[in-house]
């Protein structure tokens, strides 16, 4: 099996461009990433492209042939559309791809368009990542599952909405310094506290941002890198999918997401690595309570555990495990379509060591990525590492 | 590299269900392919799921996990959305993860739901599939773009409309016995040739249907199978896949398409065969005029030869080689998301011998699936094989 690198990587910057199209901001990051790799242009074999909600923004299906063009490459594309996911899986399978010998060298990445839209559309639209027949026309939107999420997990595990609060803070910091981000704004405990609650007990502060962005990556076999002398240092150690029930109420627990275990066990055992040897994260914190959610399904922290890791200074980026450097959904913001490879473009510059937030783990070998779909009923996750 | 058995197929009948549910189709696909393999339900490691345009028809996205529980599995599920050629890059990957050793089980399969939103709204869904900027806003629509083939083909090419009526009648009668087909109805040139244009010089008969339906696939190693005693005598020999410019004003030629020609190429290559070794070929016929792009493209006729070849009954079940002998997308039917997978189920039955039009190729030993997405700017293309 060939063992997969990371040649390059390119984002835009994420935002609101309701006047931008999609192909516009996928060829940004796809150039970039091209850029960054200095792979030949014909080298290209595929793409895996996500995309979550193009049909309803953009009337555009069949992204694939489009995107293609736009990062000015003449081979196939396939779409994936996992909702939050979408992306991560399209990853996933540029992976296996390589490893199984079909392709020396892939680009993987995603774009959403979300602004253009206007609020109540948005909403609306990302409530199709929900069971349409059981949830939606129950009036289920996601920041009310997420809330219903919070609550059981108070319910059964304890902590409150003040240990949420410290996550938002946290990754606000996190993204003050990151170019790529959509928020650089610092804000404090009480800000959040004092905002408007959305669905109780979140909070606006509690919530990521409605973003415009795209994401790319090139990804080449070992032989590849080292036949053309690529500067490509990290590596993919570890994959893993997991899937739920689409719907909340035909789950056994609220407050834990066994789609995420199941990712990360199977990314653990792929990599031969266990949760211990994670020195940085970036996890799908759509909401604050999804960062708890994560770190605990990761096997990071204990049920119970991973609500006070930030009030606690343990995820912070003077902690002993930096979650979100980036900023996080939350304040670096969430392009739906492209935030899973937006994710590993961040692990794989805090990595490599050119990142804005290296220095907080300078001496960082392994990270991993978590991305979810709905309510994580779908679930990816990916451990990279750094060769020495 | 492992090798890639199908262990079992189903299908839904095609037809008009506007009172069911894509849960309810895909339900029944499942089960059936299920059955069929006879494989454990807790051996099932992943889904490979198509569907084009389920945020308009259903207003369900993120439709994985979903169609997991619809199948009454609890593995992981990952939509694929390439126009109508979803079904056909999900089989593709879902074969490549076994190849890698990544499973030895999977499921592949898509589902279309398209009569409920009436003509109309499916007309303006399935424009999706083209360039939204440079075509759609133009006024193209798909019996649109494919008369623009059509014409061009006749004039860089010769033949002409009754060349094309000659399909239409094969694809019929093909679909007499098929009892999974959408058309039972034998018809006539002369039918072809007196009914209304749709966009001239392409008619009623000339286009397939609006459908409904799904398909199902059930994918194992050559190992899964050994080891458990499957019946799976065919084995997935070769696979491929082809991009094009989005738009069809971006090409060089209109009545010929690359896309396929790579895909073939590639799928060829996979397998160690070339198109003289296909027996048996199952072709993706939205129009009469894309059966005739698709036998050229594949390397199956020359550039002007393939129009021909059904009313020189060279294509007709009683021909050298048999083309759609499910009745194709023309009489079969067609829902998009369904069709990739749709056309494998029928090739596995055909080269097994329990096809309802296997006598016609009793000794075909190979067989080929052409499954394109919007103007052929994506193909994808497989090649099965009967182990003796």
């Amino acid at each position: 099996m060939k063992d997969v690198r990371i040649a390059g990587v390119g984002l835009t910057k994420f935002g609101s461009y309701p006047e931008r199209t999609g192909r516009d901001l996928f060829a940004e990051a796809a150039l970039a990433a091209r850029e960054d790799a200095g792979v030949s242009r014909d080298d290209y074999e595929e793409i895996y492209y996500g995309n979550f909600m193009g049909e309803l923004a953009e009337s555009q299906g069949h992204q694939g042939p489009v995107m293609a063009e736009a990062a000015g490459l003449s081979c196939p594309a396939t779409r994936y559309e996992q909702a939050c996911a979408s992306a991560g899986v399209a990853f996933r399978q540029a992976v296996r791809t390589i490893r199984s010998g079909a392709a020396d060298v892939v680009l993987a990445g995603g774009m959403e368009r979300m602004n253009n839209l206007g609020t109540a559309k948005v909403t609306q639209s990302l409530a199709i990542a929900a069971d349409e027949l059981f949830e939606v026309r129950a009036g289920v939107t996601f920041p009310g599952a997420y809330a219903l999420m919070a609550r059981a997990y108070f319910d059964e595990f304890g902590g409150d909405t003040e240990d949420l609060a410290h996550i938002a803070v946290k990754n606000h910091a996190n993204a003050m310094s990151n170019e790529y981000a959509q928020f650089h704004r610092e804000i404090a405990v009480e800000d959040v506290m004092e905002s408007a609650v959305v669905a109780d007990p979140l909070r606006l502060y509690d919530a990521c941002p409605i973003t415009d962005g795209a994401s790319a990556i090139v990804l080449v076999s070992d032989d590849y890198a080292e036949k053309h002398g690529l500067d490509a240092p990290v590596s993919v150690a570890g994959t893993g999918q997991g899937g739920d029930k689409a719907a909340l109420q035909d789950r056994e627990y609220l407050a834990r997401t066994p789609a995420a275990t199941k990712a990360a066990e199977e990314a653990y055992a792929d990599a031969g690595i266990s949760p211990d040897d994670i020195d940085v994260a970036e996890v799908h914190d759509c909401f604050t309570i999804a960062e708890v959610l994560a770190l605990e399904s990761l096997g990071l922290y204990d049920h119970g555990e991973g609500i006070g890791a930030a009030a606690r200074g343990e995820t912070t980026r003077d902690g002993d495990l930096p979650v979100n450097l980036s900023g996080g959904l939350k304040a670096k913001g969430h392009p739906v379509g492209a935030t899973g490879t937006a994710q590993l473009v961040e692990m794989t510059k805090l990595l490599r060591g050119d990142h804005t937030n290296s220095d907080a783990v300078s001496d960082a070998e392994i990270g991993i990525t978590h991305n979810a779909g709905g309510t994580v009923s779908s679930a990816v996750v990916h451990v990279l590492e750094v060769m020495n």
